[in-house]
């Protein structure tokens, strides 16, 4: 049923990626992060394949230590025998297009590994937004046969906490004596974390912040599920040390997400939030062909900026003039 | 013609709002960062009284001292005898509600000070993006007659360099010693920066700093204008030293923008994204009222979250059925 709505050369791509071929999951993961336009069927291809492997997402303010925590999570499941995907992003960044080079050398330790595969995001600035290219890259990594993806991202701001909640746990990392820094970044983050790591943690501070956190805990900030309590593990992932023990505590978060159908909950709710932004996006797409195409665009634009046309008036104008004309793709 | 579209109430409110009430500001900030009913009809309203104000734009790390800097500036102003309204923006804290309180705190030197006003953006989530609302905000506030607007906001993530690029002027505060933090940093802020400002550059590293951004931009990083050469001022926010420079480097910016066109062709490309963003948000609106409500949605997501439905052929499916009968809001 799928087969029939997708050209030939994705039917032969998602297969040769489900037979693990590297060369044709980097061909994939491309399109996909290109919104290429055989991205749809490519994604529709992958999508039964997907929602059996654990997905780790790992946050935290830049310079926390995240990238050496991720390689260290990465080498031991792979120790244990398990198959591993890695999707870093780094919105910050408008150069991570440059970072492919720079997997090679940060993945180095994985040449070879068919059973390791790493991608940076390059895509600021993505069509549909940086949550859903990251959603999409990963599905795509998990189709090929992935038991565990790490998703890496900076930890600030609403993109950010948007693509952590792709994963099925999320392990917020934080490194003693940030200062003030770490105030105001857990505000935000204290909320999204199944997990704490506190990395770095040879450094004074670490008694402190362990304490604060989990006295903000005690203030109900961070209990994202109802009976769970964070475990605060500590880590220095550069000598590896603590990271078995984070590695149990996902487990552990994993089990009990396991339970009572709370991973079901969990999980549809992230599908609640990923199918209003596919529909925001196609939604858009739609009318970029239709009624709005870049011309239209850029003079309206510059009517408004000379204020010669009133914005507030005009979007609800054109929106009413789609009505009937509205052409969609039906691709995919 | 606009008032005609209007309500009484919207058309008193502006009235008021005009007329330097602060409370009618006040109520018609809320009303639009609420997205209420008569948010459209006020900001269209409002329109017509924006664009003469000069938007600065202050971005940069939490701790960076944004908050001391821009009260500097907005005393500064005050003190030129321009009228002056800022929005600080958080979205990193789901707790910028409670702001409000703060805000109270922080600004009270200017209590009683009519030519001043103050708002902190409590919209984590807010529907159409925190970018949208802070633009909304700006402009009503615009409206009520300011001067000067500073736009203040935490200077990571896509997010966040969408609010900065509603300013006509961008200043990105650095401050000397963040070490590798204010590389990764630097990679995503160069690029639109209008001006730097080395805050707290009574610590070491101030002169690395400085020198390390004058080799980036001679590397061409952050040439947003070609022809404008980025200027890079040494402030003291807790003391006050170096901020009449700043205010002078601005001013600088702001008057080459305001030769040749420059201003008009930066503020029809910010219109340009805003519009888009002001579609997409409607789209989305109009298709949650017509024909994929609160419980189509969970229950939708519930399937796929499960596997028995394949969200990428459901979503072109339901875009399918939306032509016809797409209801669309002519309010505004």
């Amino acid at each position: 049923m799928i087969a029939a709505d997708m050209g030939d050369s994705v039917v032969a791509l998602v297969e040769r990626l489900r037979a693990r071929d590297v060369r044709a999951l980097g061909r994939a993961v491309s399109l996909v992060e290109a919104g290429a336009s055989e991205a749809a069927s490519l994604l529709a291809a992958c999508f039964p394949f997907t929602g059996r492997a654990l997905r780790i997402g790992i946050t935290g303010a830049a310079g926390a230590g995240k990238s050496t925590l991720v390689d260290r999570l990465a080498r031991l499941y792979r120790e244990a025998g398990k198959t591993v995907g890695v999707v870093a992003v780094d919105p910050s960044s408008p150069f991570t297009g440059g970072a492919i080079l720079g997997d090679r050398i940060r993945f180095q330790g994985f040449t070879g590994d068919a059973g390791f595969y790493a991608r940076s995001m390059a895509t600021r600035g993505a069509l549909g937004g940086l949550a859903r290219a990251t959603a999409d890259v990963a599905a795509v990594i998990e189709a090929s046969g992935k038991d565990v993806i790490l998703i890496e991202t900076v930890g600030v701001g609403q993109d950010e906490v948007d693509i952590v909640r792709l994963a099925d746990v999320t392990v917020v990392v934080l490194v003693p004596g940030m200062g003030d820094d770490v105030q105001s970044l857990k505000a935000g983050i204290l909320e999204i974390a199944d997990v704490f790591a506190i990395n770095k943690c040879d450094r004074d501070g670490a008694d402190a912040l362990e304490a604060e956190l989990k006295a903000s805990m005690g203030l109900g900030h961070s209990v994202r599920d109802a009976g769970w309590v964070v475990p605060v593990v500590r880590t220095t992932a550069s000598t590896g040390s603590g990271v078995a023990e984070l590695a149990e505590a996902i487990s552990g978060f994993w089990g009990w997400l396991g339970l009572e159908g709370r991973l079901e909950v969990r999980r549809a709710e992230q599908w609640r939030e990923r199918i209003l932004e596919m529909v925001r996006g196609e939604l858009l797409r739609a009318l970029r062909r239709s009624s709005l195409g870049e011309g239209e665009l850029a003079e309206l634009a510059l009517r408004v900026a000379g204020g010669v046309e009133n914005p507030y008036l005009v979007v609800p104008r054109l929106l009413a003039g789609i009505r009937g004309n509205f052409k969609l793709n039906d691709r995919g």
